[in-house]
C-alpha cells in the first residue's frame, strides 16, 4: 500500500450564469499545468451530472513540492483571479494520499 | 469540451479502527475492477492527509452502462458487504461528467 503521489481534490460552487466561463478556466488551468509543470501528472475537472453548479478538480502531483510549484505558476494566478471575479465559492481543497491502486 | 467518460466520485467515513481494513477492501475493489471490467478505465482510492477517516474513490468508466456492469460484479458485492460489516458511512456517490482535459 502506498501513499504517493499527492492528489488534490478541490470542490467549488459556481452560479449557473458563470458556469461555462469557470469550466473554461478549469480547462485552461488543466492544459497549462500538465504542459508546463514537470511535477503535474494529471489535472481533471468534473461536474456532477445532477448538480451542475458543483465543479470538482482532481489533480495529481509528484509530491507536495510539485503542488507548491503549481500554486506559484502564472496560470494558477489566472485561475485564482478568475475564481474571485466569477464569484466562485471554494468549498474545499483537500490534499490526499493514494492507497489504491497499490504500487 | 467533452463530458465523457463517466467519473464516479464517492466519499466515505470510516472509524479509526476499521480504516486499514476498509482501505484493503478499496484496493481489492480497485484491482478487480480494472482487471475484470473492460469498461473500467481507472479506480483510485485516496484519503485526506489531515482527515484520515475520510476515503474518496475516484473511478472512471467508459459510460453509464459500464458503471452499471460494475455494480453487478462479484467484487463490488464483496465491497458493498464490507462497507456494511465495517460500519462505513457512505457520504456521497456522485456521477460526474468530465470537462477537462478537453478531448
Amino acid at each position: 500500500m502506498t501513499t504517493a503521489p499527492l492528489t488534490i481534490v478541490a470542490e467549488f460552487r459556481v452560479s449557473a450564469e458563470n458556469r461555462a466561463r469557470f469550466l473554461e478556466l478549469c480547462a485552461y488551468d488543466s492544459e497549462r499545468s500538465v504542459a508546463d509543470e514537470k511535477g503535474c501528472q494529471r489535472f481533471e475537472a468534473v461536474s456532477p451530472i445532477d448538480d451542475p453548479q458543483t465543479v470538482i478538480l482532481v489533480e495529481v502531483y509528484d509530491d507536495e513540492a510539485a503542488f507548491d510549484t503549481h500554486l506559484a505558476t502564472p496560470h494558477f494566478k489566472v485561475f485564482a483571479d478568475g475564481v474571485k471575479e466569477l464569484g466562485v465559492k471554494e468549498i474545499s481543497v483537500r490534499k490526499t494520499a493514494r492507497y489504491a491502486p497499490r504500487a
